[in-house]
């Protein structure tokens, strides 16, 4: 039979310190394992510290454009000491979250054999942080008065809706479906009644429609405890913007360092290009000495395929990526190392 | 010469769950410790879930006018599940730490020999953390509207002051300067940016008047991987209500379970009474049983005591602790075991 191959648009946008490292390794990885199924064209994007130290522009509208008609995005990380705090996470990184409405941030953990966790007993890690993307006290809401005087007042708002948070609350039925159909809620109902109370209806409601999922609730406090005290009961935690951030970095811990955590900014009703991205940050400390572990954003790139259909090179990716872990995992190696091992599986 | 004791009358709330077994042996401890020193007339209030349920009460205004005139407060734990998440943890816990102004919420983190951490290779930990405990999103700013209706909208609110921020901000450095001398704010200045540049102002500002302290700064999500890969870097953390919360959980699990970590509330001007409790819940899953452990419990009566001017006695708990988990910490023992095997050393 005769079979086509269709191609898809990637925007890539390396960013700032470690991403222009990792990327190139991972586009690499993305061509070889999907050769014969997908033909990829890249469009890649100068943002980010760079740019914004050169000529001011952090996202242009134009570029905005061209990313919204892509079909999926590849992002390093953003992030760089030279530039107040903010100013690229929120023109940059959440712009694109916000205005590409990709309110799911799927954030899987695994303990890859072959990696050493900090826990003494570690146990079998595998869950997935299913953090709403586009809402909470990331957007934006907040002001200041009588800025540096001593009246000063400063305020953040977290905005919560019945229509954001129950379209990630079924995106995390829905997944637990797939798994081992169990989700956590969490959030801090006890002191955030107005936005965890209704949290806790969604789910409640929402997951009266799924009666083989069991769902239970934890405060995010003792959620942090039982990431290090007992991660394996976890199966598909459901959270906050806020409270996915803060989970999913312990979580890379626990599994042994973020350098092994991928993530994926949705937008699951496929109006606009989802992103794919590791959840490391830019890494200043050690950006520019070829030493970044590429691992992580590799995996993104399996995230990617999936969404885009194409299960089979994902699958391709994870193997090929677990085996390294368990062979070479422990090894001192450079990010170009890491990438000619890896991809020698392919 | 003469010596006199003064009387100093402490305000008792063992609250729900296992705070009604782990106060009186706190008590106990504390009398004992003190014998000589202090004399304390002790008046126990009847709040938590049991009084609410049975009448309707949270705190009484005539019961907060009687604690406030008590020269320290000595409470259990706040919660229990017969009682809908919020109405005593915001109106009975945040009530008095509120009321009383108890701006500076100070949790101690420390790895004792004898206590088996989950880490595998813990180090030294002995950190404190200055959480902020009158501002932020805990100040019961926020609301809902269409509540259950598909366009619902909850919203909760983050109030921060400078004036609130500052006074806790020196709390810190003066506490750094009786420590190693080194300050870590903790919060997320690349997203909430109205209220985390204001903290960081305020550091800087207050840090530069102690030049022997160092200070740097981590964002919350990055914070939480240190306390696993990297804990003993800590020494004062610094950070407002929320992330307090969430750090002092995640450290408890991280030294050996939140059976071994106190906390005072505490009014630094001393206008009102401070407050002193354990880290950990009502633990409704083993109240009744009789093993709860009741060591944060002791230790916070420990904090109370030199709260009070008390040193020698606290010091003479704290030693009886540190002495009773190294020998016998892994053992297990009802909750009068523990108490009489602490109490044997005093
Ligand atoms: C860089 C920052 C804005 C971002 C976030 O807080 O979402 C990062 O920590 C992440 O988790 O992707
Ligand atoms: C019970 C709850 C309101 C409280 C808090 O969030 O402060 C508790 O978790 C704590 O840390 O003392």
């Amino acid at each position: 039979p005769m079979t086509t191959t269709q191609t898809y648009h990637i925007a890539v946008i390396p960013g700032d310190g470690i991403g222009k490292e990792i990327i190139p390794i991972a586009q690499a990885a993305l061509e070889k394992a999907a050769e014969g199924a997908a033909h990829f064209a890249y469009e890649p994007f100068d943002l980010g510290a760079e740019r914004y130290l050169r000529d001011g522009a952090i996202l242009p509208d134009e570029d905005l454009e061209r990313i919204k008609r892509a079909d999926a995005i590849l992002l390093g990380a953003i992030g760089d000491p030279r530039i107040k705090a903010g100013i690229l996470e929120r023109g940059l990184l959440l712009k694109l979250r916000f205005a590409l409405d990709q309110y799911v941030n799927l954030r899987p953990s695994k303990l890859y054999k072959g990696v050493t966790s900090p826990l003494a007993n570690p146990g079998d890690i595998d869950f997935v942080v299913v953090r709403e993307g586009t809402e909470g006290l990331y957007c934006g809401a907040g002001g200041a008065i009588r800025r540096d005087t001593p009246a000063e007042v400063a305020t953040e708002v977290s905005i919560n809706t019945a229509y954001g948070v129950e379209r990630v609350v079924r995106y995390a039925f829905e997944l637990a479906m797939k798994r081992r159909k169990h989700v956590t809620l969490v959030h801090k109902k006890n002191v955030l009644v107005n936005a965890g109370d209704m949290w806790q209806r969604i789910v409640d409601r929402v997951g009266a429609e799924y009666p083989e999922v069991s769902h239970d609730y934890q405060h995010i406090d003792a959620a942090t405890i039982f990431l290090v005290s007992d991660p394996s009961r976890f199966d598909v935690i459901l959270t906050d913007n806020l409270f996915g951030d803060i989970l999913t970095d312990e979580a890379g811990a626990v599994v042994g360092g973020v350098g092994y955590s991928a993530s994926g900014c949705i937008n699951a009703s496929n109006e606009y290009p989802s992103m794919f991205e590791p959840i490391h940050g830019s890494a200043p400390d050690i950006a520019g000495k070829g030493i970044a572990n590429p691992t992580a954003a590799i995996l993104s790139t399996a995230m990617l395929l999936r969404h885009l259909g194409f299960d089979e090179p994902a699958v391709r990716i994870e193997r090929a990526v677990e085996a390294d872990i368990e062979e070479l995992g422990s090894a001192q190696r450079s990010t170009q190392q890491v990438g000619q091992d890896i991809l020698a599986r392919l």
